[in-house]
């Protein structure tokens, strides 16, 4: 019998970085080791100036790296049958879009003395929302001249987005970006310095990155034309050629670990390293997606994962985030839909808004159990969940939460259900949107930190949604995910696996409770589904000849007004 | 220089009553005495068998009044120029409507031994709605047969009101209402124990009680017609000889002091009483209301008191509780308006909704330091007021509330803002109503608990209705007016006044604060108040095309339906 082998898994969150050491075998996690980042605040480099601002220092990623690989391989010596020769693949997940200027030598420029102290020479992390009037202005162009562009990213480019932040930069601070020999993810940055190839033209750039935040699609022959940069601005236009024109699956392998880096790390040279991609999209992996399973990733906000085999076309469909071919298993389409915020309304409410006296501790805890008895439809109320827009179907930031059939009598644990179920609502709505396109919801797998703490939301999801919800069993499915793509680039000769399909089979899996819709809640819920829906259309869109689409927009223009005014 | 004179005003409220000893030259409040009920819980007795009923145990009344005239008695007693001789009249104002089933005597059948223990024996109160499915029974019927009696209440015969009850009672007790010579409103009750002619036959009934809750109004010869309430029921068709033909205003002396009650009391026999009305009405007169004022009475819910002249024929006005002529001000119509909810909602917020780890003690001025400091508009949020329902000018009890415009980073204060607001603009409705038909809103005098409190909501209210607001001087209009029409009672001869007008002339006044509206401010409420006006049409009226009339409904009939399968 050969021996035990093991993959690595490295997961770059947004606060930090984990490393997840797992058996090929059978998906046994053995060992894990989290890295918080030390620069900015838990991470994150802000600007006083601008609330918009959010950057990371690479340098907290290249220690990172090497720390939480020691760390984990430290945890795993002690465990039996593991040695870190053992080791035969490496995948990396990360934030996106989160790109970084770098150099010729595909160094990050903020690592040179000139550009030490300038925030724009660090990583723009994916929550950096300072390019939204440059996110406007090509959304307006593609809608002109490239429609298709918008397409099948939900119609929006997004500020988040990676041409919205580097046309930002040439105009908030053009040397960073005359310095900048090309512009790297960080999901590409990672498996670069893993390899000692850093340079920008022999990286294997992720097609996960490259399709859902920078428009590329073979379709059109990759990035956007040259022309359409020109027009936004002739400096992007040149900073094409030095980009890409191939972007790649994460069953490639990228490269292989560098002597430096193994010797640095303990490992061994040569241990094939994948592609990276997208937290997401990697924990859809990891949480065993397949056609028909929608994965959802429920946290602060909520990331909805399909899978639609690539065999006939499948039309664009309207509101949806992203539809990008092999970002989540190579040779199907990944699609990629989302809640703005999920867990982020039930902090918001318990920060804000409880009883009187209440003692802090864990009012999360309180309210579900108190919530946990109450029956659909029973306290009256229904709640949109927008308090931080919608992010699929509408695709509209401008939009706000609302609650409505409050009473004298209305109980805290009350609204606090209506909250989770405006979340079950609007999940449904982009099941039913994944469905009106003839792609079947057959089952939900859930994963996420409120997926795995909070059994009465998951219930509420299964009575609304009618489909049986599993939730995945591991309790770390982006780096999960990320190892089990180090077990594709490990390949069958080293010990590990042909495709995604075959490490999906055997390392991924779901935990033995399965919530089963309930007949009676169903048919409640279906019921006042209908008011969700009409509220959501009358408020959300102009379909009706007297909706309401004007009235948060109108709140949100007074709002706008007033603070200009102060 | 003849001796100052003074009168008492009587204010039998829902938990307590008042003995109010007053100036008659200046309005001067010189003693005030309360006695809080004693039976029941804080003075209303509930039944566990079904949450609509309040009663009231009559000896509460008779022993308060002793208690409250003797306590006031003997604190003004302590102020120079005082004399309980020279108390001229006596005044008397209730809640209502509070029914009181009496035998010939006219003494409550609950102080009999056979109906001791039974609550359909004791006063019926105000919030009582035990017999809502008979107010419905009246409504339908009314709108077929007698349209015009609807015509005067808002479009809906309530379940508060003296009909409803007493048909519920004859529905679960017929004993009771066998027993039952006739039904006296608790302002008919007072002056009837304080003069000593008690028996129903020689009360001087309110046309204030008559009017607003009886469907009284002389256009149709007094009460409903007798083949109305035959079809009801024949037994309330044959009650209708046992009630009253005519009703007076509060101008009218309704007796005289007993010796007995002189005696008991420490005052002169023949001391005139006045005809007692509600205490919203007195309290209209207390603030000091004339044509072209709006008097507030701000508490938990509201009271908007309007009077018209009687010259011209008003037309009946959509949505309005109630026009009764002489109900306020004799020779003028009354008109009473309304809001379910005002101080309750703000209660219930901070009851129920505050910021985790806050102190109890007093969130409302914490909150409302907090929001004085936002501009209007500035939260994005916008509240409609329906929490209790709306009593005007939808007339719609089932109705909910509405809060709309939240994100993430809403704060408490912002939504108690809101709040204020949503009743802001909800009175504003009202206004504009008024002025609809002609009854233009010149000035408003605010008074009860909240306008003395609360700076903020004052002024939110001004910039809202474009109009300056004046804060009635006392803090308890009520036992005021209904003191002042102890002076009219009392009449020139004994120092009096002639009538209500001259009464308000010398007695009644605001403070010297007025708060006036704000050009800047008032834009940007009218702006808001525009999208209010949208979603109170939208959700409150079937007035759109495509209208969510039917979404409050159908939360309320799923909660129904919910807790009948409980």
């Amino acid at each position: 019998m050969s021996e035990p082998k093991f993959v690595l898994g490295l997961d770059y969150g947004t606060n930090s970085v984990r490393a997840l050491i797992v058996g090929v075998s059978n998906g046994d996690e053995i060992a894990t080791y989290v890295y918080d980042y030390k620069r900015g605040r838990a991470g994150i480099v802000t600007d006083e100036k601008d609330a918009n601002v959010a950057r990371q220092d690479p340098a907290d990623y290249v220690e990172g790296t090497d720390k939480c690989i020691k760390g984990a391989l430290e945890k795993a010596k002690r465990v039996k049958g593991f040695s870190p020769g053992n080791i035969i693949g490496i995948g990396v997940d990360t934030t996106g879009s989160t790109p970084i200027p770098v150099d010729r030598d595909g160094q990050p420029l903020c690592f040179r003395t000139e550009f030490r102290d300038n925030i724009n020479a660090l990583a723009w992390l994916w929550k950096d929302h300072s390019g939204h009037a440059e996110a406007e202005e090509i959304t307006d162009l593609a809608a002109k001249v490239h429609p298709e562009y918008l397409a099948k990213c939900g119609g929006v480019y997004s500020s988040e987005w990676f041409f919205s932040k580097i046309l930002h930069c040439l105009h908030v601070d053009p040397a960073v970006f005359e310095a900048a020999r090309s512009w790297v993810e960080l999901a590409d940055f990672i498996p670069g310095i893993l390899t000692g190839k850093s340079k920008p033209e022999s990286l294997k750039r992720s097609v996960c990155a490259a399709g859902h935040k920078a428009m590329y699609n073979r379709d059109w022959g990759g990035l956007p034309a040259k022309d359409f940069l020109n027009t936004l601005a002739p400096e992007l236009g040149d900073l094409r050629d030095r980009l890409y024109d191939e972007a790649y699956t994460s069953d490639t392998t990228a490269g292989f670990l560098s002597e430096q880096k193994a010797r640095d790390l303990g490992l061994e040279t040569g241990v094939p390293v994948s592609v990276g991609a997208f937290d997401a999209h990697m924990g859809a992996v990891g949480a065993g997606i397949q056609p028909g399973t929608l994965v959802k990733i429920i946290g602060t906000s909520t990331c909805d994962m399909m899978v639609a085999p690539n065999r006939e076309k499948l039309p664009d469909i309207p509101g949806l985030c992203g539809i990008v071919n092999g970002s989540i298993l190579p040779g199907y389409l990944g699609l990629e839909a989302g809640q703005s915020a999920v867990g982020d309304i039930f902090n918001w409410f318990v920060e804000n808004l409880t009883p009187a006296g209440s003692k802090t501790q864990d009012m999360h805890k309180l309210l579900t159990e108190k919530a946990s008895s109450l029956k659909p439809g029973e306290s009256g109320l229904i709640a949109l969940d927008w308090n931080n827009g919608n992010r699929t179907v509408l695709a509209d930031a401008r939009l706000t939460g609302l609650i409505l059939g409050q009473t004298l009598n209305t109980k805290p644990e009350e609204i606090y259900r209506a909250l989770i179920e405006g979340t079950a609502y609007g999940a449904r709505i982009i099941i039913n949107r994944f469905e009106e396109y003839g792609i079947k919801v057959e089952e939900v797998i859930a994963c996420g930190g409120i997926a795995e703490k909070n059994p009465l939301l998951l219930q509420i999801y299964a009575d609304v949604f009618e489909t049986p919800i599993k939730v995945s069993r591991s309790s770390q499915t982006c780096a999960l995910g990320a190892a089990m793509f180090g077990a594709v680039a490990g390949g069958r000769e080293r010990g590990g696996y042909k495709n995604a399909e075959e490490a999906i089979e055997h390392m991924s899996g779901a935990k033995p409770t399965v919530y089963h819709p309930d007949k009676d809640r169903s048919r409640l819920y279906a019921r006042l589904f209908k008011l969700y829906r009409q509220l959501h259309d009358v408020f959300g869109t102009r379909q009706y000849s007297s909706n309401l689409h004007h009235v948060m927009k109108g709140l949100l223009q007074i709002k706008q007004e007033t603070k200009r005014n102060a």
